[in-house]
């Protein structure tokens, strides 16, 4: 960061509706690896920069939320990138200022590291691009020994500049005060009358040097189609997997396992194939993750084995050594170590403590329809399978719960607790029962 | 569509074994898609022709029966494709005849237009050719100036002609009287003793121009081995996730998304990773369809939540605002708007109404192992956890089923239901049948 | 074979420890295909060569139990690649030896098969080589006239050895006493001060013809890092998907299919995406295996109907015909022929008879906190749904289970048993439950 005197600020343009998406959502709320886009490009902004401004919209209250605290700024019109740009001017300050686009949002912090640093460097202004495999219709950075000259458009360039490789990935840093007088000096004498921000790229040459920083494709690429937001959120989830085995966890499958950006997970894992880490989860080493288990919210214990088909949701934190097993549904709880709910249950707002053992088709009844209430099962405890616990309830150490018991109140520690009806056999009647349907049946 | 006294015909030659496959199954009754090889053929042939006749082999009653209520032939002896096509003779009418091939079942109907419409240009015959990135011993189409002049296969190839990239794809086009006369000149004088339709074009070229309608190596690419097959499907999939993708939906991981060829899907609607939408399947805009999510025969309403491991079955519709969570299965059940069935339970020909709530492990008894039987649930019921529904039965506005009940009679409105034992304790039992066990282990 | 006089050995060198995979575990030991990496390439030597040896290194309890019953020798310190294979020299037999490494785990019995063949062949000794797409750091296998020279590091070759293609694989093969002789004159004169294997390259070009064997980049890639191992998974997945599509297996998407190195599938089944297979299953011929399926230890009888969402356990049989359905879990369990068990069901320890129907939400109780017990229901069977059989008991041929029931005590064939509570009403009380919690919950 640079002194107080000179914040560096960071634009993020972000009012494009994105016709292409064929949305009612603001394109920068279209989410990848489970936030926002425009939160991706904050969170690595934040890291370079000391101000993030966001230009807005306008009717666009959802992305005023989700850019909240970071300060807005609403381009009434939509008139150009220059425009858009220029809207922010007041909120420059006074040290560099880059510009950023909501739909660019890979880009590393490490990249803009480098566009501030090139910048630094005695450039007039520096901008990012890259070498697409099929540059197409990109725009073509103009070079001449080594330093920019011009953005030319595809449909302006010539047959020798379509040529070049070099694509404009639109990204630009330079000083506050350049960019407002080039921002004002951008005209709108074109066939769509608007305010381009390329054109600020001639203007910065003639102040000084600009250079170009190169980045990858994948990283630079940008999401204007349902299907290039596919293309980045496989970028996205390729960058979480490679860090993940890199940090010593196995995934027998990485292109089946799908990462939030703040999943955690420590060496020694092994996540099987086709596991779903939704926001706010980690995992200890030598946990296990079965196949088609989905997470979110919740921490797993050391050597614990979830799934597969294990479903835990936001609150639950399952301690060393548990085991939860398939078709298992856990909310908001905590599972204590070496407890295990193993097959077909659903525990949800319950504490379970350790040594505890759920049996197959267990059903906590949280909720009333208005209010949810907590189910407290203490150390030890056989719930026998297929029992269902009314909550607010609490079972107590070394109790043991019949299967099939409706549990409606507290179970002291120790005590056997049985709320279920006595078998009764009715002689042949099973087959009678058989035979009349299937006569009735074949009478039709 | 020609006028009716020249109709077009379009000939699908389904006889092969397929022995590559492998299968006791006719090659063309394969599935990709979610339908039999030879329904996607028939139906892209329907845009484009006015009739369809599929050449099957004998003994393959399924076939016939797959293809109905279209015209069949049979080839009793496989005498070589020549042969086959001439089985159809008095089926070519009196307008252009195209030839197609059940393994080759993802042309498109653009495609087809473009032959058919190459074909009316002028030409004797029309064909369709391909370059394939391995071009390996596919027949060569030899043209000279822009002409067709003869098809020449691998092994009879010349140096000079094995080096020509545009390959035989089999389809061909031409006047109906023209093929039949060209079909009854073939020759079987070759190694194999069959009769080859390639043979054909040569005739045709003495006839007039023959021109070659280029097409992917995808879409022309036939299915000989369940590679193959896989590699179809995988093509036909790519087309209908980028179709969705360009239509406005949000798919996160595309290639884990898995549909039907006639799963309508609308705008804004996000589906998670691993989906699979079997046969008949509508959503409704917003709605969000999560993780491991298996769809059939069924409509997901407006903003609806489904998932993840929802599994909806034919006949159900689900109503907007409405929630299928967790291992919820729903066969044959009318889900009224705003209701709820979030954890581990099992409908099956039921109705509810809206603003209900259906508690984790509800199920429906609507087998009595003879009959089906329907459950009819009304509005703003809360049907507590654990709850058997034995239908028929009828549940009435309002009313409330206590856990666990078993509900035998039908509940007026407004009524709580009840049907489950009362809880006993039993003082220390709990504790004394663990401590009996543990010591009956230890003594072996 | 060769003969019991001349014993042919291979040599594995398992004593790394990985430091890249950031693991407890020896590198040997992280697992592929559901077995740990030294397995597949015990039984993949043992199809060539006599004897079977591993290097281990000092403190590996896990590996040596791992490879048992195979000699292991301990290399106690790790002095370089020479060194371990020197470590095993009283191992080596009196016929051909061939050092392997556990970290390249996918060699084939074919490839090993051509290794010895050319050495026998009038070599000093055989090496592989590949050409891999990228050769990087690799050393550089260099040749005269078809015959290896030497082996040259990647930092100690020269610009035109660098622009050899050839790289070292490290395997090689040769007779068990020059390979003692060599090893011997191996000295450790280098930077590392280690004994590098490579040395004997050139040793053998003196003594006669070394020739390299070529095999595939996939086939002979290093298992390093995590990345690494999920490549070598990769390539083994697709070697088995294509095995079984090759005999007539329909996989819809194969990269969602995960088999294990033992899984047998018989042609005409049908294998639906994202199914998981476990060790130790079997297949027979025109199964189907729905989506999201997880099988493990078991069998599956012919037209027999799994998933979607099945999890089969070790010690289940389902016979032919069968139905297994959605959220049911099957461990131990015989499931005679034609029986269904279609929803959230639990069967453990379970013999279930031919033609019987096991309801939703069936669970039988196997387990009371020490031991486990058996559940034994005869033919057509009616299970009611969300019944609750607590084992041991057994239910005779035509009983009926009334659903809901608490089955403690065995049922004759043909009864009819009930263990449930009668449904009771209490009018009005349903809609007073709901309206006094939402007066509470307003007045906060």
């Amino acid at each position: 960061m640079t002194d107080s005197t000179h914040r560096t600020t960071a634009i993020i343009l972000a009012a494009g509706l994105g016709t292409r998406m064929k949305s009612r959502l603001p394109k920068a709320l279209h989410r990848l690896g489970n936030q926002p886009m425009i939160n991706h490009l904050i969170t690595t902004a934040r890291q370079v920069f000391d101000d993030v401004v966001v230009v807005t919209g306008p009717d666009m209250p959802d992305l005023e939320k989700a850019v909240h605290p970071f300060k807005t700024v609403t381009q009434i019109e939509r008139l150009g990138t220059a425009h858009a740009a220029n809207t922010a001017r007041d909120l420059f300050g006074t040290g560099d200022v880059a510009i950023l686009y909501a739909d660019n949002p890979l880009i590393t912090a490490e990249t803009m590291q480098r566009l501030l640093a090139a910048r630094r460097e005695g450039a007039s202004m520096a901008l990012l691009g890259m070498r697409p495999a099929e540059p197409g219709r990109y725009g073509r950075i103009v070079e001449d020994h080594g330093r920019v000259v011009k953005i030319v458009e595809f449909k302006d360039a010539t047959e020798d500049e379509r040529r070049i490789t070099l694509c404009n990935a639109g990204v630009m840093c330079a000083g506050a005060d350049d960019f407002r007088t080039w921002l004002a000096d951008v005209g709108n004498d074109n066939a769509q009358g608007e305010y381009y921000l390329t054109d600020v790229v001639e203007m910065a040459a003639k102040a000084g040097p600009v250079v170009c920083v190169e980045a990858s494709e994948a990283e630079l690429a940008g999401v204007n189609s349902r299907s290039e937001l596919a293309c980045a959120e496989a970028t996205l989830q390729t960058r979480m997997r490679n860090a993940a085995m890199d940090a010593g966890v196995t995934l027998v499958a990485p292109e089946t396992v799908f990462f939030s950006t703040d999943t955690v997970i420590e060496a020694d894992v092994t996540v099987e194939p086709n596991v779903f880490f939704g926001p706010g989860v980690r995992v200890r080493s030598g946990a296990l993750i079965r196949a088609f288990s989905h997470l979110e919210g919740c921490e797993v214990g050391e050597n614990a084995m979830i799934g597969p088909y294990a479903r835990l949701r936001p609150g639950t934190l399952c301690a060393a050594q548990t085991h939860v097993g398939n078709f298992v549904e856990l909310k908001n709880v905590e599972l204590g170590e070496g407890a295990k709910a193993n097959h077909l249950t659903y525990l949800g707002d319950a504490s379970i403590g350790s040594g505890t053992n759920v049996g197959a088709g267990t059903i906590t009844c949280n909720y009333d329809g208005v209010f949810k209430h907590r189910t407290t099962i203490g150390e030890r405890v056989f719930v026998g399978s297929d029992s269902i616990l009314i909550a607010p309830v609490t079972v107590g150490n070394d109790a043991l719960i019949a299967a099939g018991s409706v549990i409606t109140s507290d179970v002291p520690p120790g005590d056997l607790a049985l709320g279920r009806a006595r078998q009764t056999l009715k002689s042949g009647q099973g087959l009678q029962i058989k035979q009349s349907l299937k006569a009735r049946k074949e009478q039709g």
